[in-house]
């Protein structure tokens, strides 16, 4: 295809132009044994035992920032919510509903980037589909992936079996990625510029389960940040989390960041981190492999699970008092992924 | 919630409206065990075997129309692209981008179509996703569902088995779902509505399969139509494919659509129908499996496949004239799905 050529409603026909445009850039890109028949579908045998299932779409604004773009955010986050789910990632599925007039090469750098990032997770991206809409009928494009695992026999996570006096383990820093795309998105220049964590999580998963350590839970905490996770955890088990302000990292960056833009860091989107409910017990066992993980470098214990008030979610602040912290409420950053 | 509410950008935010929405529409609707806890995975055992996995994104403008909307269609062609692989449906994700300020019960009701789609077609929508994009950067809702099915042991399918001497046959009237659309879409009345032909096809594979026949591919002709679909069987095998303008059941209200508008039926979507390949030897047993079942009621021979020209397809006329049937070219209507 000529270079600097644009998308047009042809595109989505079904037809040759469609052939075309799988053909040079999404298959040229994804290139595997399963994808290359062009089927409506792939067929392709997993080791017997449980399986995970997880789709999301995405439509990040905008479609490139600091430390990704769409398309490695949407390989990334969809392993994510395999591997906290306690499955290793295999297969992909990619679905592009495209606006009419996007440029070729936009789109052919998304790909390339999908590519990139499923290659080095070990991921295959298998089947797929593309759309186009007319112009101001969407924006650029949306990217739906789905992903399925196959779930370690060992694993049982669930949200249910957190009890009082575990662990609230959390993987890494909060908030980058929500700041790298505000600052991006409203043009604001940082001194230190903020880069998006956006990062597939599975071999920091695959570390942590193999520590045979008793994991209650694990999630990714995006929209809704750290804030909402916790909440899920302590409604879904009906306990109390508490959590010291101190220990949870934040860059300097990003508290500035914060502190000007009006956020809180607790309720920012993340897109390489991870928060896990362990038991007492095990909670140094897991620490210590995630902090040899790079991905769990800057890990850290951040609180413990209670018996009250049930449901909720406290933060020890940096001057001792207590607070309920709740989920988000309303919209803080739309379209952050 | 209450009626005639909109969906705002907070609805896609991952906080407590994100959450109010998954379990009062969502989690209401698809009602299942394995979307129940609402994680961000569905995990679950498959009978050992191959796996068919299948994505595709839905965009269809009108988002309702006669013979059905955007979720029976979304459920109906995810499910037909996992049949026409040769797989039974097991369980579909469902990602939804919905358009800040479209109707909470325009929402609720094309969820309630997916639901009651995927149960009469006895598969459960396990996982899913909530996107909300600015007024003006979406279209009310478009739809990504992806399927899993179990690929029966003895199936064998692929357009490169196709041979010479094959028959093809067609499983009923072609162009009703695309006439559907274009006269709502444009505000055309008929004497006689053309209603959409969409169905979940996955008994009448089944039925096909049963026969035990040499079946060597299957395909449904949607957005490209049947036109498009015999040219992928005949580059894919490097054969002829060459059809009978007469054998080919077009209803009297389409063909009379048709001619109005100007649209070949040949290239209409279709999302009901299939395209079978079959061993000659085969044909009669499959074609007679099909015409009891109600979705093939009107199936048929359409013609045959020939060594010459390799990768063409070639359309006996009525006035007995053969020209060559290409490929879709540019667009014909533009979010027919």
């Amino acid at each position: 295809m000529k270079k600097n050529n644009n998308i047009l409603l042809g595109h989505g026909s079904g037809g040759k132009l469609t052939r075309r445009l799988i053909e040079d850039v999404f298959a040229a890109a994804f290139k595997n044994d399963l994808l290359a028949p062009l089927n409506d579908q792939a067929i392709f045998s997993l080791p017997p035992g449980r399986l995970a299932f997880t789709t999301d779409s995405y439509v990040v604004n905008p479609i490139f920032f600091p430390g990704g773009d769409i398309g490695k955010l949407s390989v990334c986050g969809t392993i994510n919510d395999l591997a906290v789910g306690g499955a290793e990632p295999a297969y992909l599925s990619a679905s592009f509903i495209i606006e009419e007039g996007m440029e070729m090469d936009e789109l052919s750098e998304i790909v390339r980037s999908m590519a990139e990032t499923a290659a080095s997770s070990g991921v295959s991206i298998v089947t797929g589909d593309t759309k186009v809409v007319e112009r101001g009928k969407g924006d650029r494009v949306f990217i739906t992936t789905t992903g399925i695992g196959v779930v370690r026999d060992s694993v049982d996570l669930s949200p249910s079996l957190i009890r009082p006096g575990d662990a609230v383990i959390l993987s890494g820093t909060i908030g980058d990625h929500g700041i790298a795309i505000m600052t991006r998105r409203e043009g604001i220049e940082m001194d230190v510029p903020v880069e998006s964590d956006c990062a597939a999580l599975h071999t920091l998963t695959r570390d942590m389960l193999s520590t045979g350590g008793e994991i209650r839970a694990m999630r990714d905490p995006t929209r809704g940040g750290l804030a909402t996770v916790l909440n899920e955890f302590a409604g879904s088990s009906n306990t109390a989390i508490a959590v010291r302000e101190d220990s949870i990292p934040v860059k300097e960056a990003v508290k500035g960041a914060c502190e000007i833009l009006g956020f809180d860091p607790l309720y920012l989107a993340n897109e390489g981190k991870l928060v896990a409910v362990v038991a007492k017990g095990s909670a140094e066992k897991v620490l210590s492999a995630m902090k040899k993980n790079p991905l769990g470098r800057d890990a850290a214990i951040i609180g413990e699970v209670r018996e009250s008030p049930k449901g909720k979610v406290l933060l020890e602040t940096s001057i001792g008092n207590m607070r309920i912290i709740d989920m988000l409420s309303g919209e803080q950053l739309p379209r952050i992924c």
